[in-house]
């Protein structure tokens, strides 16, 4: 995880160029909110899917840095006072608190449009007809069909009770959406089969919900220190998360059911899921 | 102009469906700022380079729209409360007006997302390697190289004054790049000749320019009924201008010049480009 993690840093910090002049205002928010930091966790799903069908590093990297960058926007604009109205990520004070809310939506912005600019070039030899591909599926699950529109539902919840349905399908587009697409990226660049797409969504989506489950039990009970986000803020925005439905113990009990599921769903790839295995077990139980 | 705005209204009203149940608010304020109004100037720019290599038209408007998706979303987030705080746009009060600050941010950000997505996607016959290529250089013309670079200079710029070659890179930034994307894009997809490319850049790079400083003397002179914006909100700001700078007479002249520059440009192309030829004379002479 580590290696992916500073194989990531290194992509990003080649796309980010730090800027001078009037420019490096742009190019340093864009960088605070990106080159550090986090767990990397899509591209390393990005990554060991892709190594099942054997992709060349380089490929799938690629790929794996356009999600980062997808996520990281989209951290900087939910933080934003407009939205969740948050200081502190990732253990530091938010973009918009460092570098002003103007900077921090157009930081946003630039990050979002670089992914699809750099999805899009020909130099790592992806064939230009899966680069279009992945472009479109990435565009989708960032979108009004995935995180966008989740954000939506997201703000719309609160002080409005939702169902587990309808908290499942919030899910589903604000996290569930890159995570499949992360999966689904692997068998796309390495021309797998049906069988193995399906089998990586579906893993990937039970991945995402106990990933979902997991993030909102580390907001009821994780430590600010070690998330490095505020915690509890979900209780006091009056959303509703699987937690706040159906308690802790229960909540708990579905995130152990959703790993197993997602274990299930990797037995056609025998040992060669080993990674994707692990990457289950750390879901269920990382402390931040 | 009619008929290809038309025809734009009707991509971008098949690109957004109206949504039932929570997601109805965010296509509603993609559809506020997108469906309606707008000279689309970029699409029609676009079409017409098109046209001058005989590519199909339904694969010339579906690059216009997403040009056209690029440049509502930058309008949605410029007039956002912490960017140039407008009220007022098209004749409409600004989608934050309407819809609130959080899904206007969302809104801009589905629409510049839906640019990509439908500039992938495989249905119109355009090759995947020219898709590719267009999308990376619609992404540098919008992300932090182009649109996003631009409004960076453009806040930073706010009581503190530019010179003409600061303004003139602002210009190129945030104007100058979309229309030079609109103009290239015809010889991308027509796969035109190197110099076809030449001439369409230097044609676009004139008149964006001109565009921009016709745009700076209706903030000075034009009617806000005819402009529907808000006139004289860059003195308001204390923005440095071509106007401001140059004053009103010898920005007018700078312009003439500029759109004759444009015109020469297109003299390869002998009578195919009366219609660009039309445009050039538009900017100059409109009043909104």
């Amino acid at each position: 995880m580590a290696t992916i993690a500073r194989s990531v840093r290194k992509e990003l910090s080649n796309l980010i160029p730090s800027q001078e002049g009037p420019q490096n205002t742009l190019s340093e928010a864009m960088r605070y909110s990106s080159i550090e930091g986090g767990k990397r966790l899509r591209p390393f799903l990005l990554v060991k899917s892709a190594n099942l069908f054997n992709v060349p590093f380089q490929q799938s990297i690629r790929v794996a840095a356009a999600v980062e960058l997808i996520h990281c926007y989209s951290l900087v604009h939910d933080d934003l006072p407009a939205m969740d109205d948050d200081d502190l990520r990732r253990g530091k004070p938010t973009n918009h608190k460092v570098f002003g809310e103007a900077t921090a939506i157009l930081a946003g912005n630039a990050l979002l449009t670089l992914a699809f600019e750099s999805l899009n070039k020909p130099d790592r030899g992806i064939e230009a007809g899966i680069r279009c591909q992945l472009s479109q599926k990435l565009a989708e699950a960032a979108g009004m069909k995935g995180l966008v529109g989740g954000q939506i539902l997201d703000i719309g919840s609160e002080n409005h009770i939702l169902n587990e349905s309808e908290i499942s399908q919030l899910q589903q587009l604000k996290t569930g959406a890159l995570f499949r697409f992360s999966a689904e990226a692997g068998v796309l660049l390495g021309s797998g089969e049906a069988e193995d797409l399906r089998a990586l969504s579906n893993y990937a989506d039970a991945l995402g919900m106990a990933f979902q489950i997991t993030d909102d039990l580390l907001d009821v009970e994780g430590q600010q220190e070690k998330t490095g986000k505020r915690t509890r803020k979900d209780g006091v925005a009056g959303k509703a998360t699987f937690v706040s439905l159906l308690g802790v113990e229960s909540a708990r009990t579905k995130a152990q059911d959703l790993i197993e599921t997602s274990v299930r769903c990797l037995n056609r790839f025998d040992d060669r899921a080993e990674d994707l295995r692990k990457l289950s077990d750390f879901i269920l139980t990382r402390t931040h």
